[in-house]
């Protein structure tokens, strides 16, 4: 890997696929299928799309029962204990309604209501990942949501993975269905005879899930479009090599877009966390996949001073940063936009995808600058409460209706002066 | 107006304007020509489009001054107030970072960072709003964004309405350029020599500013796309005609395609409502407009229950929600679905839309299923914090090695073992 000085301006080399014209024309032409035709349409694209030919979307309870039999124990206890750290985390995200009263008797407030309805999308083949389902669906259930949909397509033998189907079971989700791609995601949005609609879809996908998503936007919420994964490790010369480089591949294995990068006040580190990867990546399964991805995402940036370094994981925006540096938590209030900050050499990335509690699902793609994890507040709304008292009323009526004859709007003036008659 | 039985599964009547391909195209189009030719572009749209031949976009400290000179005393010490009290509601919003430590010494946490910078769009015209600049720029500053900027097309005669120069000079907000439609949009998504980019756009606009921000969502992200607006009025026998009439017509003088429905368990307020409204048409200023709305999208149904009433709103799930009954506030705890819910006879809904508090930027076209008011939070973003302890690593290596490998992901096993040697 090369070594490189940090300059102002740095982004993380991304990419995005948008798709092409004739994916997206594929995509509207899905959906109007799925609008039109329903279950029937969704039997037939699982049977083109996944070769499998199904008679009933619905995973049966003998299905789960099936798939608690091909886990062992101990990895179901474990899959447990993460939903319940998943579980206490996002609880403490939730917020309750709040009224107040001013002086003058108004009484204002915010009202919090669980959305009645969520979708959670779940990838079919080797991105089948049981923790995205906890990840999904614990803050939807934590928030409230009384019908929680998960969709995902079946294997060609028209079954899903044991643990995909172990977790939905564990986070409580009762209405799991064998469909996937933008059939599955016009299903979520419109309806069909077996799979109600929702308010809401989450979760990931391939291109044509993405496109989808886009395409429903509006007529159902989605939460952000995935791009591919991203690290930054911030650290210093109190750094392990090994540890930095490890952490770096963990995340080059998910994509051959995957990006790691290093920023380092050290040019040792720098050099050291060079060589381990290439160690460390040949003995990978994942290999072929974590090379191409360090070499066309991956980087290593030498600041001149920990301030630099700072800013630089501010003008990167990361997915994930990792901060193994002396003080490290002292720097975390430095960090603006990141989508979650693992703090010292023991909170290496992975604890965070799986077990911490912290949600993985994170903003990507630099949108870090303004977005931030999926949370419990992405399965929630609120209403404004405005009651206003004779008194307040009648001290405020005035300006009220001046206020919107400035703007010219004659009815907003009239319907307060209405009350004074 | 025609008076209706309610029944179940109904939907406001909605007109939403999607655009047509060239209009798409043309907005593409300008959104490539700015991000070429910067502030170039923008002069010669606006000459073109708002028949302004400018010099330079950003507004004067003079401008300013000449605003307040144009405005009178009362009127601005109105908009003072109403800024105050919109601070005031949203500073309750806020939310602080927090951090907790679990058992096993592991500290996990939720930071809150405002955006760096914000972007208002403020539309021309006769929609030159005053109250839509506070309650679009005061969130954004409760937030704690560094750096709003606003946009709005100028006059042909080259200039901004004193009304929305004063609120904007109240709000706070240091960057007002004379620019608006699609190249306003792209020059905050992108930057131009004049206007730096910026990291969220937020504000009303016609359908090729509407497009735009649909184009740009990704790069920066956006706030809803609003449709015309709605009122539902919720109200028994304790109602009276003429205020709900009011109220309704105040809704519809907005726009031709704005919706204004009564929701009732009184047959005779529906009927006087309808009379109501007949007599108040005729001497609006704005009649033709309000007309067209309450025939197109006005309508009056009639529950047989509160019961019923209630859940005919929620189906409706409209932006804006009058509950004129007996004991109206212990309906609000029913009411699943509305922007915002005004209680009670002294709670006209102009009360919201200049002075209360609340914002009036609301979600529109059924979308309070899912989504609220323009709140602190859109203007905030959070990061995830996770620092295990030794110990916590110690404890829970091991599961969570396991877990990656039931995912296939061995490189995310290994980083974890990689703290063991």
């Amino acid at each position: 890997m090369k070594i490189e000085r940090v300059t102002a301006g740095m982004s993380i080399k991304r990419s995005v696929d948008a798709g092409t014209e004739d994916q997206q024309r594929t995509v509207r032409a899905i959906i109007e299928d799925v609008k039109e035709n329903g279950d029937r349409a969704l039997f037939d694209y699982t049977e083109k799309f996944d070769g499998a030919k199904l008679y009933s979307l619905k995973v049966t309870q003998e299905e789960i029962n099936e798939a608690y039999e091909a886990l062992d124990d101990e990895m179901i206890k474990v899959i447990r204990e993460a939903a319940d750290n998943i579980a206490a985390f996002h609880a403490k995200q939730k917020r309750e309604t709040w009224l107040y009263t001013n002086e003058d008797g108004s009484i204002l407030g915010q009202k919090m209501t669980p959305l009645d309805s969520a979708g959670v999308y779940v990838p079919g083949g080797t991105a089948a990942y049981p923790s995205s389902v906890l990840m999904n669906v614990m803050p939807a259930k934590i928030a409230g949501v009384e019908r929680i949909v998960m969709v995902s397509p079946p294997g060609n033998d028209g079954r899903l993975p044991a643990g995909v189907l172990v977790a939905a079971d564990i986070a409580g989700v009762k209405d799991i269905f064998k469909v996937g791609g933008a059939q599955a995601v016009a299903a979520l949005a419109y309806g069909t005879e077996s799979i109600k609609a929702v308010d809401k879809i989450t979760g990931p996908g391939n291109i044509f899930v993405a496109l989808a998503k886009r395409e429903v936007f509006g007529d159902v919420d989605i939460d952000m479009i995935a791009g591919p994964s991203e690290i930054a490790v911030l650290a210093d010369d109190t750094a392990s090599a090994k540890e930095v480089a490890a952490d770096m591949l963990s995340q080059a294995e998910h994509d051959r877009r995957a990006s790691a990068v290093l920023v380092t006040t050290s040019q040792e580190l720098a050099q050291a966390v060079a060589r381990k990867i290439e160690d460390q990546l040949m003995s990978l399964p994942r290999s072929e996949i974590a090379r191409a991805s360090i070499d066309d995402y991956g980087a290593i940036y030498v600041a001149g001073s920990m301030k630099e370094a700072v800013q630089t994981i501010n003008e990167l925006a990361p997915e994930h940063l990792e901060i193994i540096t002396e003080n490290a938590l002292e720097l975390v209030k430095d960090i603006k936009h990141a989508g979650a900050i693992f703090v010292g050499r023991y909170s290496s990335e992975p604890v965070g995808d799986y077990f911490a509690g912290p949600n993985h699902v994170l903003p990507t793609n630099g949108t870090a600058r303004f977005a931030g994890p999926l949370s419990v507040d992405d399965f929630m709304k609120k209403s404004s409460i405005i009651m206003y008292s004779k008194q307040a009323f009648d001290k405020h009526g005035k300006k009220i209706a001046a206020f919107a004859r400035l703007e010219g709007l004659e009815a907003h003036a009239r319907a307060i002066e209405a009350r004074n008659d």
